[in-house]
């Protein structure tokens, strides 16, 4: 399942998969326009780390697509690209899938297009990769039997542009006959976990549990999890993973009971320029998300909210971070 | 303001502010049959430790005043007594409040219902009493500053019969000008804190933000809250507290950071007959809470949960229990 790609229709555009219309309707959006791509990023119509490091590069192709037929100025190119930079603060692979392709601009839209379209298969490469180097870590850690892995938010294949990070450890160790269940965190406010991953792990034919967030330290004193396995946004030199509001939670609960608490994510998510977690810029997120649903006010009109979009998790609670390259053990003070 | 109350209108009837409308309707259910006040208890119309022991007496009224109007054997009102006795089987306040009115069973309704008013009477004094204890335990370890506090679930007037116990020590701080801002988890799946805990901070003029559950490891990790205020279901012997789903989650974040936890709760609360929370049985509830919303489906058609009702929070991580006689230093290995 490919759920970000390119097609040459009417000049060029970007199709994604609609995440935030996800389990109920299975829609693609077709972007023509660079405004309309940072909008659907901020959205969340597209999300997860690997897979705005790919829109990233493709949306430089399409500001040149559009740049090349409407004859835009330098600056006008350099604000877009900007613009589509900027659209979420915290998500490094944003800029990243930017600037892999930003020294190619001066060869215009087919040179960005190539680099782009070849990120998109290293990412879904990286991911088989990273699903390899995590199951062998969790085989050799817990022996070789079937596993019950909790988990946060999405970090399948609708993070990325196949297969998954977290989930994808997940993927190949049911290939492997290794899973006997997956916990999904509902993930709030906008439900990554019950929308997405468990949508994900149904097609998968994978056996899944949703939870509300607060019910994983339950789940994980009561002995029911052998691992947890979650994604990343940021990872800093010394193992810090900011990664989706609820991770710490996580990380936190499972560190008091001993469950090993994996971050899986590809070097491209590791921002080696921060030493540490604490530089890491949060994004807050409006009120809206946590106060109404579906149309329906949850709360009293006017009520303010604490929504970050991400926590940091520091590495003293993290067992190991697990990328496409090879594992890092982060709580043992092992740096990236 | 009075949540529960009796009238003598049509032979009886007990009056229940409809928990499961707020904020979007300040609605009233009037229950003259024992079997609906059964299913206003599951469906969770009223909740909330000390109300459901003052429902609980008022259960056994109106159930003799149906026995003495349609001459019922002594057999079915013992069956009823047993149905509204383990309507949920967490709640150790809904058997205890029906154990206070047993021993009058014989001296008819008019007897039962003088104790279970004189109980509603006992409660709200004993919620101010709770929170006078409490705000002056804050004030002693923390100094007399204005607080940031985080709560979870809904622990105020709509919890008991007027006041509260976890947000009556709120109210209270708040009466002496202590209260800065007040963070209250939304609380999944029912959303008691954003639906419940918000609107009884609104009407009372107390400041307050909402917040995801898994965002309360981040407010507690940025520094931002000076004390964690809980309510309880059910306390062992040694301070192990049975409480809303979420509360384990929140009392090991505030541990790891230094945040003093506190329980607040009646002494009907405490369970002596158990030693530990290992011995506490916990209510599962069912799927729909926590895949649809609404009428909206929030995860794929036939999703399974993990969706307990409560967790246990071992005494460890609880800096003190505050009932209404005393305060309980439990991290400090004392007893209740």
């Amino acid at each position: 399942m490919r759920t970000i790609s390119w097609s040459e229709v009417n000049g060029g555009s970007i199709h994604l998969l609609d995440q935030t219309k996800l389990p109920g309707t299975i829609g693609e959006l077709v972007i023509r326009d660079p405004k309309e791509l940072v909008g659907a990023i901020q959205r969340l119509s597209v999300r997860g780390a690997p897979a705005l490091g790919v829109t990233g590069a493709l949306g430089v192709a399409l500001i040149l697509r559009n740049a090349e037929a409407e004859n835009w100025s330098k600056e006008s190119i350099a604000k877009s690209i900007l613009e589509l930079k900027n659209a979420r603060p915290t998500a490094v692979n944003l800029a990243w899938g930017v600037s892999q392709v930003e020294p190619l601009i001066e060869g215009g839209s087919k040179k960005v297009l190539e680099k782009a379209l070849a990120l998109a298969d290293d990412d879904a490469n990286s991911c088989r990769e990273m699903g390899r180097i995590g199951a062998d870590f969790l085989v050799n850690k817990l022996g070789e039997k079937k596993l019950r892995i909790l988990t946060h938010c999405n970090t399948g294949a609708l993070a990325s542009t196949e297969w998954g990070t977290a989930l994808g450890v997940v993927r190949e160790l049911h290939s492997r006959g290794l899973i006997e269940e997956v916990f999904t965190d509902e993930t709030r406010p906008l439900l990554q976990g019950s929308r997405l991953t468990a949508w994900e792990l149904a097609q998968a034919g994978i056996p899944y549990r949703i939870l509300p967030d607060g019910a994983a330290a339950s789940a994980l004193f009561s002995g029911l999890i052998d691992a947890v396995l979650i994604g990343a946004d940021r990872i800093a030199k010394n193992g810090d993973s900011a990664n989706k509001i609820g991770s710490l939670s996580v990380a936190v609960a499972a560190d008091q009971v001993a469950v090993p608490f994996l971050v899986v994510a590809p070097e491209s998510t590791v921002d080696r320029s921060i030493d540490s977690g604490d530089r890491v810029e949060i994004e807050f997120r409006s009120d809206s998300e946590v106060t109404s649903f579906a149309g329906v006010n949850t709360a009293p009109v006017g009520s303010k909210t604490y929504n970050p979009a991400f926590d940091v998790t520091p590495a003293r609670y993290i067992t190991a971070v697990i990328t496409d390259k090879r594992v890092y053990r982060v709580k043992e003070g092992e740096a990236l």
